[in-house]
């Protein structure tokens, strides 16, 4: 019996294998003030038991990302463990609100498989639900991860590749918020006088605040998630690798990204849906992350008149102010992304009417 | 609507101002952990429930300075986001104790304004009030601070300059402190036998031990104070600027030598007042401190049998050891600051009779 | 009365002598997310409430090296402010659960002393014992230490030279464990197929995954411990000392290696007692750790049928791969350790039947 965990290679997924992952996580308000401490967030939602409760939720819920990242780092072991990249998200939906005190599990089904014509990789596609004590759905989402054959003369698996929606459709989202007593909100609270009907469809926010990595920092969060993936934490192997630095965990820098973003979206309290995101270039410590956000749809959520949806593209830089220069630039062969750009991301947040 | 915070520049403040200050923040257990692991504090009361509630505490309360860094920090984006200099704090008093689970909200009143010649900038007086979820107020501070001009074509105020105490009488201290049963007080596990009758006015102790700092450290902590001050978090924008370098926040100083100082004052288990205090230079990561305290005054509190007051002034220095000089050295002019100095403060503190 | 602790020399201990430590401390869950943080640990008992209670427990207890590190750290200002050096471990065991909200204490009785012949310092032997806010021993060890002597024309003290077991019996083990439900341990959720009857004596598993270290986080871990050893904290004069840098504690060695540990004992639940430990080499920040362990021993508990214990040997090394190579290497005087190794560590650890 082998008792080290070497990971998955892309040999051994196939589709419609599910996989129940390893350490349930009770999340605490330990974690919640580490993540507070690790990302300077400020939504009066998930800081204050008292604002959230003026608005109906029983206490202060666990910010959402958090929950993401610990669901997902409970899949590492066996999804990613041998990933070359991480290639996207799609299809993510917050379901149920996460309080203090519950404790998430995870479960991933392989949704598709296509191995690359060079018989070295392929990528995999899952889809992964997150559960709390009760069993019942707080998050699920689709990502794809490009994984290393150990045996390349394994031949390759029928090609399978789900169907993914660009974006969710309104009607999918606020599962994790009950009903709110919108009268509870106070604007002065949460920072802000722009409600639901300010925001413009096209409208440009240059979130303005910049926040530089650390090493500690990253690890800290990094490991906070029970993500495991060697490449965040190891500088003696990825001293001799591909960039002679430890990498950040993408998702550390969507948090980054969220954190910055309360300067301009201070109402927007919960991330509803992630439509899909990229990563698009890898952050090392030392660099200083700035953001912007493009509003690309606002939607009322049927039968609700407490919250709307924003449909919000949030792009992060590493090292340059966020002012005025487009996401992506025009080259020889068509347009890419400007070299300061390190995430794209497209998701659903909602923001009292 | 301008949905970014840009802050607010010397002529948006008006005396007589009242300013609700954003993001209510539910302490816990969770932010408790954090700021003992940053700081590495000892006392007693603090750390422990049991020694809490053998001396009249329900549980262990939160550190006085925890609550401070969290009151303060919400008035960070409405008064010193334009600022040049935090130039100093008088008359804050500890009016109610604050316990794990409370939730603190800040409101701050604009009390003197005085432009500078240059018309560049000015000084903001506000008196800043914690509330916590009840309504109750748990602190109360004055603190000014430099800040910019937008337009410096506008004309200035007229200058008003509060009346400011030099300390805080003896009748104003104890009000976060309950009626204790000192019987139940422990020195051995309090860490000293030093009361209240051992201090001698005059009398100057060496705090021996010393502290680095590191960059994920500071940002840590001033993140979990929701303080949002830029020159902490980007080296991409402070490299370019007078430092070249992020500048640590400096509560961060005070609460690095409160905790020194348990070498010496481990009875002394709360600060009651901040008479005054001066960030005399700035810190930067890398560099270690080190602290002193001189006894300034001793006084029992009106009506009470429990504990004492001792007026403190701690002084803390950057690499450099305080065994024994002066803070001020003669200069050529009369007399200033020893280069080493970065922290002059004055408060009034409890311990046990 | 001198006010500032300058901790005890070789020739202030006396065998007998009783040391009651100072500062109790509540653990939290934000000491348990921290913790979690630091290390990346992934035992599900300890990381979920949920997985606990399946099995037995009231909720998921601390881990147990947080409450090693908590005792450890009250000892240091009475036994090891002067010690040069931290000498072993013997005959600790976990003697009783601890849960978030319990408070610990310590107290210490030196049982030998035996002075070096230079005259210089001399090695002091404390039994040192962890109890709960009910008075309930959780934690006992033996440590010797080699402290300076202040006035080195004292005479020495009698030799006493405690006998110290090698290892402790099985039947020694298992306080801190309440009898379990062994049918409620799922073994997807904990990470492994592997029980106790599938480790042979004698194998030896390499744990693959490294973690390097970073200043920030030794010092955050040290700190939360309240262990106020000078030369992790002090870069101005350990900088000026014998190695140019701060040194990490011990204790984070052990940690880190025993959260890497996961990966190949992802079921070894529980440290049941430390037989014997040696910090061969110092560790610091910007190393990286890996670790192996071999099995030296597996046996039943007397009366018990839920869990087993295995005697393990942990090696750490730092920025060396351990897949392959002895922890002692032949020299020309006749073996002595590889030079990449840190830690030896010899334990009980207990893992369902």
């Amino acid at each position: 019996m082998s008792k080290t965990n070497r990971g998955n290679f892309f040999e051994d997924f196939s589709v419609g294998q599910v996989i129940r992952h390893a350490t349930p996580r009770t999340v605490t308000v330990g974690d919640v003030s580490l993540y507070s401490a690790l990302y300077g967030t400020r939504f009066a939602v998930q800081s204050a038991d008292s604002f959230a409760q003026a608005i109906g939720y029983p206490r202060a819920p666990v910010d959402d990302l958090l929950v993401f990242h610990v669901v997902f780092g409970k899949t590492v072991p066996d999804i990613s463990l041998n990933a070359v990249a991480n290639l996207g998200y799609a299809g993510g939906r917050f379901l149920a609100p996460v309080y203090p005190g519950d404790t998430l599990t995870a479960v991933s089904e392989v949704i598709g498989l296509r191995e690359n014509s060079n018989g070295q990789s392929g990528v995999v596609y899952v889809r992964s639900v997150g559960f709390n004590q009760d069993g019942t759905e707080v998050l699920d989402y689709v990502r794809w991860v490009m994984v290393r054959k150990a045996d390349t003369s394994r031949p390759a698996p029928e090609t399978v590749v789900p169907k993914l929606p660009a974006a969710l459709a309104p009607d999918a989202l606020g599962g994790a918020v009950p009903l709110l007593d919108i009268e509870g909100w106070r604007n002065d609270l949460a920072g802000s006088e722009a409600r639901f009907a300010d925001y413009q469809v096209g409208e440009r926010i240059d979130h303005v605040d910049g926040m530089t990595v650390e090493e500690a920092e990253h690890m800290i969060a990094t490991r906070l998630y029970q993500n495991t993936a060697k490449v965040h934490f190891n500088q003696f192997t990825e001293g001799q690798g591909r960039f002679g630095r430890r990498l950040i965990y993408g998702g550390h820098v969507i948090s980054i990204a969220r954190a910055l973003s309360f300067n301009g979206l201070a109402n927007v309290f919960h991330v509803a849906a992630i439509n899909g995101g990229r990563h698009v270039a890898p952050l090392f410590a030392g660099l200083t992350v700035h953001a912007w956000t493009e509003v690309l749809d606002a939607q009322p959520l049927p039968g609700r008149e407490d919250v709307g949806a924003l449909r919000l593209r949030t792009i992060a830089t590493k090292d340059r102010l966020t002012g005025d220069f487009p996401a992506k630039v025009a080259t020889e062969t068509g347009e890419d992304y400007d070299p300061s750009v390190i995430l794209d991301l497209d998701y659903w947040a909602l923001i009292p009417r």
